[in-house]
């Protein structure tokens, strides 16, 4: 099994406080050494680091960590290998175009019997399930709209809708960004955040260290972490319910119901 | 304009030399100051390293400088704008996914009254006139073969055509690989130098660096490296010859005449 982080913010923020917790799993306070990566939305443009080192030790997440990268939308994630060996083309995130964007999409959990046919706009380069999924995601977007993007609720209906399908295959947490929309859905486990003002005081559980939003931040921001696990240990995080697609934009959480 | 730097091996090699000297024309020794980019293939992955400071001062350049990612094919670039503004998304090479691949891109040139209908499978991100060629190479690749990649000389002779097009709209010199094959096509500016047994010493232009490759090759070992211009002065570079689309692989161009 995998871990995921995802941000969705406001104003363009850095994710060095959380990156600094999460990476700490990857093989230093839990098990996930089989590569990570970290994707960034820079306006339309995106950054995606990928290592197969495990994140606690890799050079690459030291900058990660030390350089602060200021985005709307970023989706990390820590792997352990499950379906795939260790290998650069099976790391998360993985990003593909559809529509004039940049989509960028990591998974957390095991797909048993899931076959799909992806060969025609999305193939997966890998051997993963989760790039599989991916690609079908994708596929499903761009067959009911091969020419450019469709409303934010319809475009949530035909995730909801395949994800439904895919899902029925094993666990399937995932976190899905287009650069404006961040899509978190929760198969087994799943919480985030709302950091907004007044800010307070958080401190990671994963290494002793303390961060106070309130110097960092301006009075209008917004910023949801979303991970697998609360990073922090004295904040309350909420869980996503099982089987529920959430949409996050500008930092909270959007009712499409 | 911009400047190009791209290398294709027999063995995993890492391009910190090269880099090294590469690095310093962006915003050194050079006026290429408008961001970056450094793709790697490692087996089927692909590390893209972008960013939009000056290479000879960012910090993930200095990472890419200090950290030996050995890879078979690299391509790098340097950007001086001329279409689109400074930005992540208008920052080469790009990447795609095609037959499931990757296929990395990067441009120096300038097309003028270039719009293709790309609007298709591959649509570009950005507002770069390189982006939309490399998206109609690509659509061109898949239009004759949907289902998978072709034989090399068949590959080449699309390729070749498309480019002739695209190379009528002005300036085109260009790097792409799948991982495997490394296209370097120069309309104006393009040198090349293969270094193999015996090994010698090689000095950079743009710094004051020296390194001896017999103390870190192999006797089998066979490493292109192609540039805009030498990046040594101790060394003799090869011209491609304007028009011609060249093929690299294992280190050494192929003959598809």
């Amino acid at each position: 099994m995998c871990q995921l982080l995802g941000m969705n913010c406001n104003v363009p923020t850095d994710i060095c406080f959380s990156f600094e917790g999460f990476s700490q799993r990857g093989g230093g306070t839990d098990e996930h050494r089989d590569g990570w990566g970290i994707a960034f939305f820079e306006g339309k443009g995106c950054r995606n680091f990928v290592d197969v080192s495990p994140a606690a030790q890799s050079p690459i997440a030291h900058l990660v960590k030390e350089y602060p990268i200021k985005s709307l939308n970023v989706i990390a994630h820590i792997r352990k290998a499950t379906v795939g060996k260790v290998s650069l083309e099976n790391t998360h995130p993985f990003v593909r175009e559809l529509w004039g964007r940049y989509w960028i999409f990591a998974h957390n959990g095991d797909l048993k019997n899931f076959a799909p046919n992806t060969r025609v706009d999305f193939c997966p380069v890998g051997e993963t399930d989760s790039e599989k999924a991916f690609c079908l995601l994708l596929q499903q977007l761009k067959d009911h709209y091969p020419a450019q993007m469709p409303t934010l609720p319809a475009l949530h209906q035909i995730l909801r809708k395949t994800v439904a399908k895919i899902a029925s295959h094993g666990s399937f947490n995932f976190l899905l960004s287009n650069g404006e929309h961040l899509f978190a859905y929760c198969s087994t486990k799943l919480v985030y955040i709302i950091r907004r003002h007044p800010f307070g005081h958080a401190h990671l559980v994963d290494k002793d260290v303390a961060v106070d939003f309130s110097e960092l931040t301006g009075q209008e921001d917004q910023v949801t972490v979303i991970s697998t696990t609360p990073l922090t240990d004295n904040e309350r995080w909420t869980p996503i319910p099982a089987g529920e697609l959430f949409v996050f934009q500008n930092g909270s959480p959007l009712d499409l119901h």
